[in-house]
């Protein structure tokens, strides 16, 4: 099958991190129309990739070279894209949020429905991270009772002053919304905010941090403490409080939970597949990347005949129970230079920071 | 750039997995030739897949449609094949061991010298894990002082009874005397095996758990415990202890590093990209996927709508500071119920279990 | 200086725990009246420990043989009890509540403060656990800048049924009262309560779990998730989120703090003294119990004699680098069986669980 | 019954830290003699305690105010002290090691076996600690199948120079040995010494950090890492590795353990006495000490009456769903000078540091 040909609208910093996911690591896909209110950034992005720059997003919606759409324009353009996406009848991936008011909105699901064909696929990527499928799994099945309580907190180091108290609602605490509605099946009837003391970052009156707490249909509450100039780091957890036991994700050291047997703790990585799967593809990505270049990138045949000496001696001292001294012969030269360590951070994603592991 | 055209030969386990990502994860590759000794399992793996199966192995490597192999034979396989990838200078991703004895591996070696161009890299996957890259460059920026120590531990829940002490040295610790050899950055000089108590899942006559000892060059101690029949998990650790503090991975929680002010801990995710960086790329292939078949896989329109309505409200309790009811419009039937909830795991890793975060 | 004289008023189950701590553990203490509801009951408590069981409360508080008073009756009888204390000024350990409403408290108060001289204390013990003295400790050294909002979660696994969301108050939120007092040093002004949905383990008309939200005098939110019939364990949960970091305690992993470097994590055990300082004193209170009746209640004569056998070989070890057979002489026999392996709990404390290390 | 009156031989370091426990915290003791090589010091903590000072240890062991005897002094000193508290027939707590060589050992373990009454208990205090005690529980009950290997670390931050490789072998890895035969109960047969790269902060010829690998006698293998000088922490580590599942202590985390369901983790606290019996202790403690100076140290009445003042209002919040605001009177200010606030380390105990939790 030929590959999606996609027009991206909007290439701001989200943009621009979808273009180059699409261009380097998602299988399947071509970015063939860029779109941005600043066409000079359109050309600049589309330039680099080989794709085409549009001036107006409705006539890159409407490309015949484009067969989905994904939309990260502002909040206020998403009325009128999303719906010529419907017009036309392509699938579209629309960043958060959907529209910027509720009747907008619901005249989109409505229009939708009509089609009878679900062409509207909206941006909230949590669903898709391993933690929160795994509490997800973990309360369908069943291991935590019904649910009766949750608690996320979602803290951002810093934001800009425009991010005020009302926007904070509408940009940060949608996430906390859509995972409410994920994570408990059902929706959100009412909302309070609770304002304490701000944090001296926060300009005149924006109250940093809030307490938001939501009531759901079935009456169980969910709270949110949403903090957005921590100074810290990037914080996002959520815990799960049930009628037999609990659950966190987002501490840094994968999904843990306590249970009515008295235990803390987490599931052990079963096998190679869960703990080096993501290694097996970066390695994969990288060496597909190379032998396209005609080089390699990852250990070379030094390495492997390094580890077959070792492993030989090895082998003696397990037979003899002796010290074994490893005989190596000297590294020949010429394409040793070219031998990657493979210590170079995936292409496309930031490099871990000094102590980080997380990719 | 055109596809690069991939010949594997071996689809036992490692094969397939690797098939599997090379057809739906990684951007740039197809595979084009199968070569099994069963014929009839490269048969019927070719057909899922669109590639022709092709009985000599050596015939798949010298195939016009085949720019690249990736060797997931026997080890006993490897020194024929490889060499044939070389005399045709094409690039190889070979599985370890490179070769089964020294005096084949170095041969190899000494081949590919001089042809002055790299076209062999071996299957050491842990070099593209972000822990093990998070924790080598904590050593090469000094992070630790001098390393003077390295201690891993390598643990299988079980392994078939053919998987004796020796077999336990070339295809388990093998993986470790990469691992050292990566972050050391030197060679291993001695080996010392010592043999205690067994488990009782052990045939007799194998030594299941082992201590392996190691020596470097520059004098430096390495131990590896080897345990191939824990009934646990699969368990893979490695601390490195250095002269200005200590770091330690695989206790499924990240990294942790300790230092000479006296404390131990992690390095928060610094930003939304390395928390969710994945998760959007999951999110992005799945979409992509799902819209080449004309539908969504993931939150729809109405998730969008709700979360609209949500916010709204969730603005006005910030104005008013009073609880606010979310009033909803009902949801239309029809497009609904191709909605997907996001909450299946990503196509081709296995699904996480109960408890347990890890992709 | 002579010990101190002790009146215990109530013997359930704190009284008893505290009748046991100055019996077995506390250095200058003496119990020398009982008194209880059940009379019958101090006299069993009283005849344990020789002391004397008496009838009336207030006559033990006034009896000549008592210097202080400790107090673990139910909270109605408080009032009279603390009273005739400051009455006839002794000094009195009053477990919480002071009283069971408000006017009574503050007449206390003001009685006191006539008396100009504090004979009161109020058993909060939180003030006296090491993980709430670090946190204070680091709130107080401005590690965390200004607290902006304090988390608490209070979980019990069970309680009986007269244990209803009022009595939940009184009771079990009392404590995050005083503890957000204790932490952020100031009074609370207002409490809200947030009712979800209930276990079903909770009677009928019991909210269970429930959200207190309170305001502080300088504008501080405390949140305390109140859950008493989780089925899991004891969780008492403290979390402060200040303008330049977090920090938690009661996650079964000591204090964690995250600050503004981007990182996570604890103090290391500085010394032994912090590490197995309770070991020592654990050590010498056995040992001085069994030296009082003639025998030991540790490692013995062997314990040692096989250790300086050990090291002395491992001194041999040391200087030839060889593998050093340790030789030892038959064990004697008659000392050996009276010779504790000191694994046993430490008495008066429930022993340790399966896999739990907390004493 | 009376206090049990002890002579401390040597007070450096260990000895005064006993005779302080011996004089806060322990109930029961009473230290009457001191004796040290030091006249001088000796006077000067006999002085502070109300104790004589005696010149000769062997006179001190044979005065009649002493009931038992603890020996803190230099290891040489032992042999005699030692023989001499078993001619008198009196209780020895003896700091290890038991004596400086095999010889000499082994004839008081003769002799005490001769004597036919448990007489010398050895000073290796971990066997009370709360984790070594879980972790032995652990074993003996099964938890972990089979111990097949133990792992042990230990490190210092810093030690003086004259703490050469033998030293550490003595003074630091006799702990080991201890913690090997207690959790194993078998004896140690052989000890190998592995010496790689030597820190830069190690003295000429002085190994640290040394791999150490013990024997015994079922023929399981037990490593111990010792390095003195890392300049980090005090760092005790202890891992069993079993047929069925491993457990380590000492990750400042408590006990943690891996099961055959794959799951990691630990007990959770289940109940307020394993939470915080420490803390009634330490309440109790000091509240008696103040008491005996007629006054309190610890949450006064004021705070009693402030936490009923708010729970008041709390139970008016939970009947009424409303926000209810507390209100309160004026505190009086006679008595309020005298209320500490409890924050106060327990006295005997260094403060906890900024970040540490441990007491």
């Amino acid at each position: 099958m030929s590959d999606l040909r996609i027009a991206v609208l909007g290439v701001g910093m989200m943009g621009v991190f979808h273009v180059e996911a699409l261009t380097k690591r998602i299988r399947g896909a071509k970015v063939t129309v860029i779109s941005d209110f600043f066409d000079s950034k359109a050309q600049e992005v589309a330039a680099k990739i080989g794709a085409r720059a549009v001036v107006d997003p409705i006539e890159a919606i409407n490309d015949p070279e484009v067969d989905a759409v994904l939309i990260a324009t502002p909040g206020k353009a998403h009325d009128e894209q999303v719906n010529a996406c419907l017009n036309r009848g392509v699938p579209v991936l629309c960043e958060k949020p959907l529209t910027t008011d509720v009747g907008s909105a619901y005249r989109i699901v409505q229009k939708e429905a009509g089609l009878g064909r679900a062409l509207i696929q909206v941006g909230f990527m949590r669903r898709f991270d391993p933690e929160y499928i795994a509490l997800k799994k973990l309360i369908t099945e069943g291991g935590l009772g019904n649910p009766l309580m949750l608690h996320c907190t979602h803290r951002n180091p810093a934001v800009p002053d425009f991010f005020n108290s009302e926007f904070a609602m509408r940009d940060s605490v949608v996430h906390e919304v859509d995972v409410a509605r994920f994570l408990l099946a059902e929706e959100l009837t009412s909302v309070q905010v609770l304002k304490g003391s701000a944090t001296k970052s926060a300009p005149e009156g924006t109250s940093d941090p809030m307490l938001v707490v939501f009531e759901t249909e079935s009456g169980r509450i969910v709270t949110d403490e949403i903090y957005v100039r921590t100074g810290v780091a990037y914080e996002v957890r959520t815990e799960v409080v049930g009628e037999r036991g609990s659950a966190m994700i987002g501490l840094d050291q994968n999904l843990q939970v306590k249970t009515t047997d008295g235990r803390w703790g987490g599931r052990l990585t079963p096998s190679f597949v869960e703990r080096f799967g993501a290694a097996y593809d970066t390695e994969l990505q990288r060496w597909v990347d190379a032998a396209r270049a005609g080089t390699i990138d990852g250990p070379g045949a030094w390495d492997g005949y390094a580890a077959v000496a070792v492993c030989e001696a090895g082998a003696e001292a397990v037979r003899t129970g002796a010290k074994v001294t490893v005989s190596m012969q000297p590294r020949p030269g010429s394409a040793a230079s070219a031998t990657s360590d493979g210590s170079e951070p995936e292409p496309g994603i930031t490099a871990p920071d000094l102590m980080g592991a997380r990719p």
